[in-house]
């Protein structure tokens, strides 16, 4: 069974040296001192190492039951979620009206890589309560805040998110199912939800089921769609649970992965809703829920190749097989560690640089969060729009192929599923899928995000990453290993843009047929600059004389072979991008 | 279920106008007449839709049972056996001596494509056995030929590979088992093997195992390793089974895939065996059998993804979901089908390129093999020597990349097991770790390969693209869109194999930090080649008017695709080698 240990160092070295939240005027940063994240980020680990990382294999093995109408979660799930809460874990960075801890989304952020990381189904009970929480706190009236949110940050009541139907998914214009409005103000929801996550489970007393359906009076496809709370059991005036609500699971999906994790076919048949937010108004209420959750998802994809990575690391240093080519390095023994080899260093040294890149990336988008939620800053919010396809589609899309990665550095032993590794990738391969397919991912960014506010956000970006170059041109230690190979790929980036903005009126499938290889060039450019910044900020320490060279020099070590064997893809997908439509869209559909 | 229908009109394009079978003077292929081939193919392919396919779920989710010692294999693969060996298809390209049909390798490297997309746990009973006869055939004595391959021919008894053991895989050096002497020329086997697929089972009367053992006497790694015969049942002179032999099962492994295949844990507990060939010669000999079975599996890898990429065109087609960005393409639908949006056209597309260049690849290097095996031609076996890591390595990293993009292609319900998606790529994942994990392929290839035979080989290869290019300089059809990138991708090819030289005598862990991006350089090169041929075919079908000019304008524009958005990664391969060693082991073992 794989072993986790919480990167707590390189999070500190993020947070205190790289994003320097101590130095920032972020309401609430103040609070961050070193001693006490170390101090919250090992408790979480703590609690990761001996409690859900073990209950990860099993997770996996026993998936959840539906039993009499109701799912039943693995053994050890109830146990550990009780951890959690009398942890205060579940409102770490929640209101304190509500019960919360108050703390910054960026801390929240660490601990959930944390969490995902041992265990990424059992997490996702939490996470998508986290979810539903932030939309009614966000939308909710003052009435359903109270009722709802002190309950679900203590963690005694989950959440959930119902998008999907059978015949859709992506395109939820679509969506069949009603909501009726009742006298007394409410609505009888009824039709049927799909690909349910957490749907339901034995874990908390009660599921608050935030719905899309259609009331009357809308109007067609996404226009007339509004959002309702659809508690499992319904609520009495003093708080107390009254009847079960007309809302059942109708099947457990059978998965490739994420066994813990219930995914449910949910029935609503007439079951009573309340509306949140303004009718018809939907979808951008779920917007709130949903681009938590794609940041959240780009988490889950290098969470789960951290974990893995930490499994290939164990395994090549322990598994002994052949003879470095530059002679033994274990002469002693029969042969020499995996470690020594080459091709088996490439394959680590990708998931290092991967892992480390986009857990900056993400604790760097966090800080925009938190920029734009505590302190108003509509630019970090623009900055973190933009973004937010890029951190969940390429962070995933990476992460797997990281996951895949380190499983094959276990040879034939990562395919049977008692060491772990299978479980890793099968669990990985979702991040790529929900919340919107990568390809939706693609297309947000290239179709909508691009162009929002006139562009002023990938501007934002360009015009941030030249300033960074211009900052350390004189740095000579940063120039050629860093910010040439960053100025190319930042080129590489605005080309793609300008050849979408060329060709894009005359043949609107251009930036389409590109938008994949867009969100990566996108994707290798953001974990440059991440790499850049984690440079500097190592190459300052060393300066300095502070602290541990050995950990300083290696950021070094590895950020060099990010630049030089990872951030070159920017040209590739260049190329195809100039390549332009009419490779992709040649044949016909009958041709295929 | 996913349906599979079996690419005939493809293989006969590559059969007729690409490899002109019918010209060639390979001994034997006056045989392969297109009529002829067409009626194998489509009654092989009418086996696998019918039979093999439907079976491939069953397989999966019944999986294997140890009971009372012996393997019980999935619900209906008892049947489908006897329907093969009834068909006569085991014996298909087998030694008319031993009972075969005598037909050249290619003709069954095809219909192997057929049934391995249509069911690969399945068919690695008999892929397996067909690796056993070619073992005992080249180095048995006449009595052992005599005494085995006929019945292994027939299909009754079946034939598998012991290499691994639990402390060796990739190391085979560090081999324990033992082979005693015995007084009567047997030997008495005595070990542990693990992941031996097809180890037991009871679709067969006996199992014919081939293992790796140390018999006293040998140096010491894999020098004093032999190569031994030992049957599960013993057999009388007269040809009846005898004595149940030592050798039983110890355990079955729970993997991530091949459900439907037993992957055993053989105990050989004093079990009499039968030397192959020479004493201390086991790893020569053993090599026959491997470089076949790299071969299979490279074919399992690009198998996989043609069966994925046929489920995933039908659900693009029929799945609404959106409208095309040109404008609506199914008006009076309430969506379009998916397979109007570009991203998905990508896919589609990057699957398609790869598995029809990943054929035409395969099916070249059977000829190959026919043209060393039946024709005598050691430049023929020197050059698919040299590919043979290619073929297995390249494939099958791009199979399982393939495959996963099948599977993204249905969103959410790719995720369901329901589906099937989530077994072909399951299942694919084997194809990069068994036969030497990529990583060995890669070894192999610019350890031992690039230098075989003073590079001849590998120059070869490199005169065969000049050539091609230089006879079709003044076919301007074909100049820029295949010719140029061929040029650019060889051109790569050989900077690679440069730098390699330049830098391999100072550093040797240049040439090992490169393998994996020059294995990948290679293969793209190959593929290149491989479109530039079909292309250079489609043109002159069209010209001359022959035929289905949509079928020769399909193979166009798919060549156009891989050429100008897959062939340009060459580049960054290149790119990847070029920057040497240092980064890849920059890192203290404990820095990891």
């Amino acid at each position: 069974m794989p072993e986790y240990t919480a990167p707590v160092r390189d999070m500190q070295f993020l947070l205190h040296d790289v994003l320097k939240v101590g130095e920032s005027d972020i309401p609430g940063y103040d609070e961050l001192e070193p001693d006490f994240t170390a101090a919250v980020l090992e408790e979480a680990g703590k609690l990761a190492s001996e409690v859900l990382a073990p209950l990860n294999p099993v997770g996996d093995r026993e998936g959840c039951v539906l039993e009499n109408g109701v799912v039943r979660t693995p053994a050890g799930f109830r146990e550990a979620y009780a951890k959690l809460r009398e942890g205060g874990w579940m409102g770490l960075d929640c209101d304190p009206e509500y019960g919360g801890q108050g703390m910054p989304y960026i801390l929240g952020t660490a601990v959930g890589e944390i969490f995902v990381s041992a265990n990424m189904a059992f997490n996702m009970y939490q996470g998508l309560t986290h979810g539903a929480y932030s939309t009614i706190n966000a939308h909710g009236t003052e009435e359903q805040k109270a009722t709802f949110l002190p309950k679900m940050v203590e963690g005694i009541w989950s959440g959930t998110m119902n998008l999907t139907e059978p015949h859709c998914g992506t395109d939820l214009g679509l969506i069949r199912t009603r909501a009726e409005p009742q006298d007394d103000g409410t609505y009888r929801i009824t039709g049927t939800k799909i690909f349910i996550s957490a749907g339901d489970q034995d874990i908390t007393e009660n599921v608050i089921h935030l719905v899309l359906a259609r009331a009357p009076g809308g109007g067609p496809g996404t226009k007339g769609i509004s959002l309702f709370i659809v508690p499992k059991f319904l609520v009495n005036d003093d708080g107390s649970l009254g009847a079960r609500n007309a809302v059942s699971v109708g099947n457990l999906e059978k998965k490739m992965g994420i066994h813990g994790n219930a995914t449910c076919v949910m029935n609503y048949d007439g079951a009573t809703g309340y509306l949140v937010g303004d009718l018809h108004k939907g979808m951008r209420n779920m917007f709130t829920m949903m681009n938590e959750a794609r940041i959240g998802v780009g988490l889950q994809g290098y969470a789960q190749a951290e974990a893995a990575y930490q499994a290939a690391v164990a395994y090549a240093r322990e598994r002994l097989q052949g003879r470095a080519v530059t002679g033994p390095k274990n002469p002693d023994g029969p042969a020499d560690p995996l470690i020594v080899h080459p091709d088996v260093r490439r394959m680590l040294m990708d998931q290092k640089g991967f892992v480390e890149g986009a857990r900056a990336f993400v604790l760097w988008g966090a800080q925009m969060i938190d920029r734009h939620m505590r302190a108003g800053d509509q630019d970090a919010h623009g900055l973190i729009s933009l973004m937010t396809p890029v951190i969940k589609g390429f962070l995933t899309d990476k992460g797997f192929e990281s996951t895949v990665l380190a499983q094959q550095v276990f040879g034939g032993h990562g395919y049977i599923e008692e060491t772990g590794m299978s479980q890793f990738v099968r669990d990985a391969r979702i991040t790529q899928i929900y919340e919107g397919a990568n390809g939706i991912q693609a297309l947000d960014l290239v179709g909508r995000k691009l162009g929002l506010d006139g562009g002023r956000h990938v501007m934002a970006f360009f015009e941030m990453v030249k300033d960074f170059i211009k900052e350390n041109k004189d740095n000579d230690a940063l120039n050629a290993d860093f910010l040439e190979p960053l100025k190319a790929a930042s080129k590489d980036l605005q080309a793609a843009g300008m050849f979408f903005m060329q060709h894009g009126m005359k043949n609107p499938d251009t930036a389409l047929a590109g938008s994949h290889d867009f969100m990566h060039l996108f994707g290798h450019t953001c974990l440059g600059l991440m790499w850049a910044r984690m440079a500097k900020s190592a190459l300052a320490a060393l300066e300095a004389g502070e602290g541990d060279a050995a950990f300083y020099q290696a950021k070094l070590a590895t950020g060099r072979y990010y630049m030089a064997r990872q951030l070159p893809a920017t040209a590739l997908h260049l190329r195809r991008i100039e390549s332009g439509a009419d490779p992709v869209m040649a044949l016909d559909a009958e041709a295929f």
